[in-house]
């Protein structure tokens, strides 16, 4: 797609390694990798969908799971992509690498580049929670807080990348990472056993999940093993919320004052922002943004009814769903599912 | 077992749940259970079995693999344990139970009791890290802060459900939740295929994933399934070590002043020492004691050398490890477990 970061394109038959792997590497996907000796791999993928039975009732839905990303090896849906943004770099050769984040991304680069033998250079935002900063430098990695928005760490990485002649593994930018993201579609299916969610919800920021589900889905529609694809519905906060703008028409700009909770999703300039769009309009999808209040509310009430510790970014996709409901676009009688992103200790709730 | 708390025993065909649920509920394990609508699931179980091929070379170990527990849904391997005592609760009709905890069990129960609808009263030292305070508090668990050792905790919870009547959900005591813990032995059973780990190493503080790996593997050699059983060795803290002691012919006496940085393993008095003593003489294991300092070192090197953040008490059993290859009783040739018992946000390093 013009004026996009790259995606992947298979030209030919590319092995599928399932049997000698575990989690997302023993799916039936084709493996951007040439050699299996080079995956590089924590325990990745195969997270349980769990039957929320207790917010169902709350929202008065008849059907709606949870897909639980946070089981993750670093707590978050980020090292799907990880594992095969760091398989494909080690295959490569690459020694070091750098790259930006609100705290997540970084914190599972980190600890795949430290499996591998990797050094890694991580530009976090100083204002990301003290939690995933102590992760990221736990895992060994060097560490780059920058001052101001997310957006200003992205910039500092690229420069620090250009000026040492580095190597940028951006969970943003890199096609290998939706090679990885695209897995959860390849699980759902599996999973919900033919049938489908007709809705799944996600928090959006730099979107590289809502592009890997949308981009996995199309590969198995275009197999034959599903007919149609859910509606992908996009959650923002309302504090940062450019994907949101633009699928209504309306002008956004990100503000350096705008704050949210949700810190996962505080993207001012997502560089997938068509491919967003695209997931979304074609999926039949929306996108909806939420306030820092309801997003709070869905966190505590995850954790007192259903015993799920998630982020408030996660929480926000509960918010979402809750306001598609109000707007008649998600109906009583329809399955749901969410992807729960990111563990709660990431961001700690305080008292 | 005389002298000790209670295990169950299956009089005659209880009902196999497989089909119906995912992770350790499709484990072809008898259920404890009468009815399949009782089983309170937050998708526990089936985490993977990862080699670490660097820490292997750092030991100079041909094969060692770490069972990474973490991943479950409240961060720890007691979520084996709680969904089946939580699940059998609910089953009893209980509302109301009373735990006492370091931190970890107290979060798992919390979080089961959330989901199944049951009121928890988590008794847990002041001294917990606070991280598993908040998460305790967050699944709206009534929290009761205990001055003093782990075991103060343990009396304060057993006089407040005195006083109340209220049910004590005690990991360390319920025969029910080492019908959850077992379940990791069918897991490495299913999971190495048939060439089991020569030796299995994991920290101990009230034993229950050592007693409970212990009933597991007994129950599949008397079906047939395994022929030998690997041997159990239990690794603790110098500080707090009543069953390195015991198993060594030592007295030992707990401390008001003793600690260490492995918070899970500082129990003192465990109720079920008895059955820790047996399942590591029965399976020829041993039992050893390793200093903070190289546990700090084991936690590093395995977030470092294999991007896996542990908590200490996980990191506990890599010490355990050199300290066992030291004294010969592991080879270099062996092959070697580590359940990696909980994730490493919850008791962050600090810098």
């Amino acid at each position: 797609m013009c004026q996009s970061p790259l995606e992947l394109d298979y030209l030919g038959p590319f092995p599928i390694l399932r049997d000698q792997f575990m989690g997302l590497w023993a799916l039936d996907v084709p493996s951007p990798l040439h050699d299996p000796a080079n995956v590089v791999s924590l325990g990745e993928g195969n997270t349980p969908c769990l039957p929320l039975e207790n917010i169902g009732n709350a929202l008065g839905l008849a059907s709606i799971f949870g897909k639980l990303e946070f089981q993750s090896p670093t707590g978050s849906f980020k090292d799907r992509g990880t594992t095969v943004l760091i398989s494909a770099l080690k295959e490569l050769g690459i020694t070091q690498v750098v790259e930006d984040s609100s705290g997540n991304a970084g914190a599972s680069l980190a600890a795949y580049a430290a499996k591998a033998g990797i050094v890694s250079h991580i530009f976090v935002p100083a204002s990301a929670p003290s939690a995933k900063i102590q992760q990221i430098m736990v895992y060994g990695a060097q560490i780059h807080l920058v001052d101001g928005t997310r957006d200003a760490a992205t910039k500092a990485g690229i420069a620090y990348a250009k000026n040492h002649g580095l190597c940028i593994a951006s969970h943003n930018m890199s096609p290998y990472y939706i090679e990885g993201t695209k897995t959860i579609a390849y699980e759902i299916v599996q999973q919900m056993k033919g049938s489908l969610p007709k809705h799944i919800v996600m928090p959006v920021g730099n979107g590289s999940l809502l592009i890997g589900a949308w981009k996995g889905f199309r590969e198995l529609q275009s197999r034959g093993v599903i007919s149609t694809i859910p509606q992908l519905h996009a959650i923002q906060s309302e504090a940062v919320k450019p994907i949101v703008a633009a699928f209504a028409g309306e002008t956004w700009a990100p503000s350096e004052q705008a704050k949210t909770i949700a810190g996962g999703i505080t993207v001012g300039q997502p560089p997938r922002l068509n491919q967003c769009l695209n997931a979304i309009s074609h999926s039949k999808g929306q996108a909806v943004a939420v306030t820092d209040d309801r997003i709070r509310t869905w966190q505590l009430a995850l954790a007192q009814r259903e015993g799920i510790y998630a982020e408030p970014t996660s929480a926000a996709a509960f918010a979402g769903v809750e306001m598609l409901i109000g707007q008649g676009h998600i109906g009583s009688r329809d399955t749901v599912l969410v992807p729960i992103t990111g563990m709660g200790l990431k961001d700690p709730v305080t008292a």
